[in-house]
Order: C-alpha cells, then structure tokens, then sequence
C-alpha cells in the first residue's frame, strides 16, 4: 500500500536498520514443529553504541513473562539490542520469566554487553511452554549474522498471521543533521490497543535523552498505534520500544522545542504509516478503513466515535460486501458513549473514486447506489463523521470483516 | 434447544398468547419487494382489557421513530395493543414519527381503543422510508383475524435473520389463582445491549400495578436480556414491553413482597430462556456460549469479565472451530476493565460430554485435547471463570463466530 505522507518527510528504505549504526537479522530456529523453513522466527536488533530507549506496554492484566523482564530491564531508560520470537507468546507459562530472562542473558553473552540492555519479545499462542532449545540454539547464528541489511530477516521474523512485511523509516534534518527514524511491526489479530500495540520495533540515530523519548512515544502512539483495531481484543504480550544511539550527532534533545517537535513529527510520520499497514493487513482484511471524526467538542469525544465506528463488527461486514448501509455507521455512532446531538451528524464515504454524502442532520439523503459501490471497490476507504461544530477531531482505522477472519481464528492453534 | 428450567416453573406453549385474554396475529402485508409470502412481516397483540404495561428502550442515541413514539403512549402506564413490522426499522428517516403515528392510528381505529394504548415497534434496516402502503392495508385484516392461536403467526413476522421463532411461557400460582406470563423474541445480529435488546413482547395475566411491573422487568431484564452479546452492536430500535391484563384474578400486586418475589421468578424464567435462544441463535451461530464469572468482590465486577469472555471475537472463533485455545479466555479475562488478581483465576470449560480445568492461578494446566475437544463438539458450551473468593457472580450469553456471520452481515441490505 501506498505510504501517506505526512510534512514531506522523505521516506527512505531499511526498516530498522535506516538509521545508522543498527544491526539487524533474523533465522528461523524451529519453534513451530514442521514450520516452514522459509519462515523466520526469531530476530535480534542490535546498536554498537548503548542507546536511550523507551518502551509502552498492553494494558491486558495478563501479561506476557517478556513484558515483565523487559519492563525490569528499561528502568535506566538504556538498551542496546533486542531479541524476539514468533509463534509461541510465552505467556501464562509457570517457567515463561526464566525462559525470558535466559533469552536476554543468551543475547548478551553473544554480544558482550549486559543481559539488562536486552529487551525481551515474544508474539503467538497464549499458555504453551516456550521450547526453549531452539533459541539457545539460534542466539549465536542469529548475533553472528547481525547486518546492516537484516532488518528484511528480522521482519520477517516477527510475522505471525501477517501476510506482508510492515517496515517504515524516515530522513529529517536536526541542528544541521541528517537524523535517520524507522521501525518494524507486526499485527495482525487480537488487536484493539490501549497504551501499546502489538510488537513494534523502531530505531533511530538521533541523539535524545531517554525521558524525552519516553514522552514522544507516549505522545504519538496515543494517535497511532492506539487507533487501530482489529476485532477489538487487547493482546496480553503488546509492545512498541524505541532505541536511539545518538548517531546522527545532532545536539541532544533533552527539552521540549523545535527539535523535539520536528522528531515526534517524523515519529508520527512512521507509526502513522505502520498504524495504516496494521489494519491494512488485520487478520483476513481486504479493505483499509479509516474514520476521520471532527466537529467534537473535544479530541477525546471525536476518537470514541472515530474509535466506535471502526469497530463495529456490522458495518466491518458490510464493508466487506461494499454494502454503503450507512445506518450501520450512525448506529455505531449513536452508541458510543460521548456527547453530542445526534441530529447534527454528517456522515461522508469517499474512496480514491470519488466522495458522496449519506447522512445529513442525523438522517439520510438519497445518493447514487452506482457510485457508491464503485467508491467501496477501493482498497482504502474513508468514512468521514461530522459531529457538530466544535474543533476536535481524531482518526482511527480499521478493516473489514471477513470469512477469513473466521478462518483464520478458528483454526489458529492447529 | 431445551428450555432450561429455574424453580420448577412450569413451561405451557402459546407465546404471547398462553395468558389469558391476549389474542394475536401476523401476515405477510408486502414491506419487501418481491419477499417471501410465507414470510409475515407485521403483527398485532391484542388484549379486550387495559393492561398495564411497562417496557424498556435501547440507549442508542439513535433512536427509531416507534421508540419515540411508544414511550409517549406508555407514560400512563397502560397500554392494550401492539403493532410491530420487520423489514424496516423506521429510523433515520424524515417522515418516521408520522408514520409510526399513523400505524398506532390505524390500529386503534380498527380495535376501537384509543392510539395512545397502542405499543408500536419497528425492526429492519436503519434509513430508508418505510413503505407505509402495505401497513395500511394490512392493519383491517391484521385485526380482523386476531385470534387466541396467533402467537405463531405473530412470532414469524417478527422474525429478521432469525433461524427459529422464540417463545416462551411459564404458569404460577399466586394468592391461589393460576397465572400465566409468556413472550416472544426476536434477535439476532446488533445485539449487544444496555438497558433493553431486540424486541421483545410479554404478556401475562397476572394483575400487578404498572409501577410494581417497571420495577420487575427492569430488575429481570438486566440479568437476562442486558446479558446477551451476538456481535457487540447496541441497535437503534430496541424495546421489550410488557402488558398484564389482570384476568388471572389474583390480588394485584402493588407492593414488594412474596408474589412480588414470585412474580419476578417467573419472568426470569421466560427472560431467562428468550436470552438463551436469542445467543443460540445469533446471526450465523453454531453454538451457545454460556459464561458464569464467580468468585468476584461484586455482581457487577462477575458481570464485567463474563460479558468481555462472550464478546472477544477470538474466542467466538475459536469455539466455532471447537479448539481450546483457553488462552484467548484468559486474555478476554485480563482486559476486562475490572477489579481482581490475575494470580487467582482458574477456567473450566464443560458441556454435556463432561468438564475440564484448563486454567489454575492463571497459568495452563494440562488437559486431554481429546477430551476438550469432545466436549466442544457440544451445541451448548459452558465457560466458567472463578477470579477470587467473593461472593460476586454473574451469568452472560453469546455465540460462536462464524463464516455465515460475515455471509449474512455483508449482504444485508440486498
């Protein structure tokens, strides 16, 4: 899909590795009995220098033994590498902290750094033992492989019903420096955020202390990565972390003002776009849909009802069908919990065919059928809801729903 | 499905009209262009005595033109006569209200009561004007064929995409008359409630004042109807009512009390088991969905982490491919936004081949596969969750999530 640009960023290739001084690789160590070979399923990123880093995590209650060890590990704000596996979650397992831990510690050893400035991940089934051989086999090849082109392994590595790579990077100027940002993520089921999402890895070469990189992720992944919804379940092993080596040698940002502007900039930039990859790519998806909500009375009210509409498991359907039954949008909209008077909703479906208007005043207004299924036809739709005359506004994307959704799910364990 | 029994009700046939008094009927008036004969679309309920009623609406804030409508004409708190279309919801639309004027008017004229004892109720699609043609016609013949059998022509033309007409009525003594209180249903996608869901129209026999008949439906429906989740929609046009003409003779029920006690029981027994079929058949369901949440510091905590288990999509796929995959259970558990300690919570999944603990101090035990998936091989299937050593529960319904869920809700409109 098309990256959408955001204050003319220019986009640049290498995923992780863009920014300079990143290592990256991934192999397939064998964690899935008879898994494809082809499938990688463990990566490892790694920086020569000790970067500031910051991380957010799910929300879930349950959460993931890799969440606790890395969560331990990010207390100094400081990490320099990361390893993560696909296929099993290690999650809800009696051993799963010292199976991460031993991961860090197989890291560090292979690298010579502390098993502190290792973050941990771990992506796919819930409560089953993590076998644990294959990747104290992997770790060596994995760190003796690592390369300024790995970030293709690595994505690959953390794929689990993804169907293609999500990797995005960016180029920007800061006192006079070039600054390199990118990352790598992976949806693409069990996906409704609340603080973080998924697994998301992004790197970037400018110089910036760790609690203002803390404040810039949690900044914009409120916009990004916390507006995406797949079928609305909060994973129990989420995570987006940031490392930055201060290569690009830009004086340091340690305070709000420009710098930090332009930098959560070119971070929004590149969640935004990782943001529309993820519910481009949601579990059995054909169509993007993002729903701007403006006229709110504040920014909070217009992302409960960007937020409710894409959610909404009918008119999720009837997009899939192409199916302009806007009811089911003013239904969604109607039912979710914020204030405004529903007889001032406007209600707007457009596509790169074309734009037509289906509720005006809380009621509909008659629209050509014909166009309106050539506007659904579009792998990219935008449902745009007008809910009175205040300035906020907010966006949230989504996908449809599909039979392979349902396939997908109710065959996930075999 | 067999109805489940609550203190030894006993279950009568007849619907809408197994209590005395209470007549019906249903045809087929033509609100859809070229629709099935077979398939009634509009239907009456008549009582020759004033009821008292009550009824409760969905919290949509959009609100279907009958709900307006209906909630004026009960505020005296009686009411005589129902008339209620499918097809058409009525809602979103300019002349809605006339129109849901105009079918309580033609009602009353053809019965000789006035329009304000007259409930009307609309379910269909949202925003698109209701053929009012064929309701004009069809009320004279509606009336003239009312009859103490036509609970079963009533109950189709409520039908939607529902598989199987809903019914129910139970008998019950009270001050040494025999009472009677049934009811028919209708589900079965946007449903998702909070306050009322679907329609739903009671009757019963029984003399009870109008205050005392708000007070029970109100407490019933929010451990029964409030407790169902097909596909976490809250519809536009939700109502359940009930009328009670007092010919049971018994000393009316003006104050809580014993038969107050007794009263409410019954109507559990009846609300209870319509929300059991109302889950069972879901759009596209194959199976019932069962959660009891025990253990809890309150109610309403059990009442949260059940109803997150029913509706977490994962989950309902999982159990439509029969695969205990409990870690989805435990993740739908973790994200409930409730009070209690992960630590402690233990799952058993059970049916009518048997029960198995998958889940102790929130980590996985091991179980028999062979067994779990017998046991999932069940129409019905129970999901307990105990999350502590309170005295809290709660029971909520739903449904498996399957490739005809996406089927029928991407082809609706057509």
């Amino acid at each position: 899909m098309k990256l959408r640009n955001f204050k003319n960023f220019e986009f640049v290739d290498g995923g992780v590795c863009a920014a300079k001084g990143f290592l990256a690789n991934g192999i397939h160590c064998g964690l899935k009995a008879g898994g494809d070979p082809d499938k990688n399923d463990l990566a490892m990123l790694y920086s020569a220098q000790k970067c500031t880093a910051a991380a957010m995590y799910t929300t879930n209650k349950v959460q993931g033994a890799p969440i606790t060890v890395t969560r331990e590990h990010l207390q100094n704000g400081i990490a320099q590498a990361v390893i993560v596996n696909s296929v099993n979650a290690n999650t809800c397992n009696a051993d799963g902290i010292a199976k991460a831990q031993e991961m860090c510690r197989l890291t560090a050893e292979s690298l010579g750094i502390p098993a502190e400035n290792v973050i941990v991940a771990s992506t796919g089934v819930i409560g089953q033992p993590l076998p644990i051989e294959p990747i104290r086999a992997g770790i060596p090849e994995l760190a003796k492989g690592l390369n300024p082109q790995g970030n293709t392994s690595a994505v690959n590595a953390i794929m689990t019903t993804d169907t293609v790579p999500k990797e995005v990077a960016v180029q920007f100027m800061l006192g006079g420096k070039l600054c390199t940002l990118g990352g790598m993520l992976k949806g693409s089921g069990m996906i409704h955020p609340n603080m973080a999402t998924t697994l998301t890895f992004l790197t970037t070469d400018c110089a910036i202390s760790a609690e203002m990189l803390q404040n810039a992720l949690h900044e914009v992944v409120t916009v990004t990565l916390n507006r995406v919804s797949v079928d609305g379940d909060t994973s129990t092993n989420d995570m987006v972390c940031i490392l930055a080596d201060a290569q690009a040698e830009n004086p340091e940002i340690r305070t709000a003002g420009e710098d930090f502007e332009i930098f959560k900039d070119a971070l929004y930039a590149v969640l935004m776009n990782l943001a529309r990859m993820m519910a481009r790519d949601g579990e059995g998806a054909t169509k993007l849909i993002e729903c701007l909500c403006d006229g709110a009375c504040d920014d909070k009210t217009a992302e409960i009802v960007a937020k409710s509409v894409i959610t909404s498991s009918l008119f999720k359907a009837a997009i899939f069908g192409e199916d302009a039954n806007w009811g089911r949008i003013l239904c969604a909209v109607g039912y979710a919990p914020a204030d405004f008077d529903i007889q001032q909703v406007n209600v707007d479906l457009s596509s790169e065919k074309g734009c037509i208007a289906v509720c005006r005043n809380g009621a509909g207004v008659e629209f050509s059928e014909e166009l309106a299924k050539e506007i659904l036809s579009e792998e990219e739709i935008l449902v745009s809801v007008t809910i009175g005359t205040g300035a906020g506004a907010a966006v949230a994307w989504g996908c449809d729903l599909t039979y392979d959704y349902v396939r997908i799910n109710s065959d996930y364990r075999s």
